[in-house]
């Protein structure tokens, strides 16, 4: 299982601390996302879907933690019941709005990820696989509390 | 960057020909995710949502070619405007029906993935974040094609 970066990811965001912690506090924030020349051909009919799948390395993510304390709580959940960047395999994946494309370079907004991120996949958004609007959504369906931006928990060593 | 598995996806499904190209086609198939015993005090929290997602590392792929014709068309796409299992870093996002939990082994739904695909992370569906009914899907939206299960083309060599 060796991955390797098939791009980069550019975003205003230069550390966790403020970063929106889901594309959906990060409305309107824009970046580009260039693919290494050498994949430029597999973005061929990109353009047509509104919506993306970037799925990212989060290089700067401290070590996991089984239990803790999520953005949008007061109480320690399950790891794996969050979207907590600190994992076992670091592997992001976020929903970004498609501008537009120049050869190898996307344009993108509501970006929740920080500059300089290793690409590891793009994926289209088809809302018939991906969407339901009603799925139970346990803890989250009703958050303690209304964070929408990052804090230090997950990056600062500790 | 390095990937370890943490658990192992259990399912009906033994190869590719024939599996469902989609957990939207895989409604009641039915299979099991174990996750290492380490990991277990992870799961904490994740009965109360409806669907999680699996993300997993696609072993049985073939090489990618950034041009191929997708299961539901007639014609080339790009490789990254598809959901083809054969990608630079074969990494497979599944949103499954969560149908309960016994300690480290989650019971679920909606399988589209092969028996014995490596796990590699789990994280929580949430509608606020990953549901976009409405979001304009290319290709996608008006398929050529209504095929459902897989084929041989991204696992014979060739």
């Amino acid at each position: 299982m060796n991955l390797e970066p098939i791009g980069i990811i550019h975003s205003p965001h230069q550390e966790q601390s403020g970063t929106p912690v889901q594309p959906l506090y990060a409305e309107g924030v824009e970046g580009e996302v260039v693919l290494d020349d050498r994949y430029a051909d597999g973005l061929q009919d990109i353009e047509g879907f509104e919506r993306i799948w970037l799925l990212f390395w989060m290089d700067r993510s401290r070590p996991y933690k089984l239990r803790l304390i999520p953005y949008r709580d007061t109480v320690e959940r399950g790891l794996f019941a969050t979207r907590a960047p600190s994992r076992p395999n670091p592997i992001g994946i976020s929903c970004v709005r498609l501008l537009g494309r120049e050869g190898n370079r996307l344009q993108v907004a509501d970006l929740d990820i920080l500059d300089g991120t290793p690409l590891l996949d793009i994926k289209p958004y088809a809302p018939k696989f991906d969407a339901h609007p009603d799925s139970r959504a346990g803890w989250l369906n009703d958050p303690a509390v209304d964070k929408r931006r990052a804090d230090s928990r997950f990056t600062d060593p500790g």
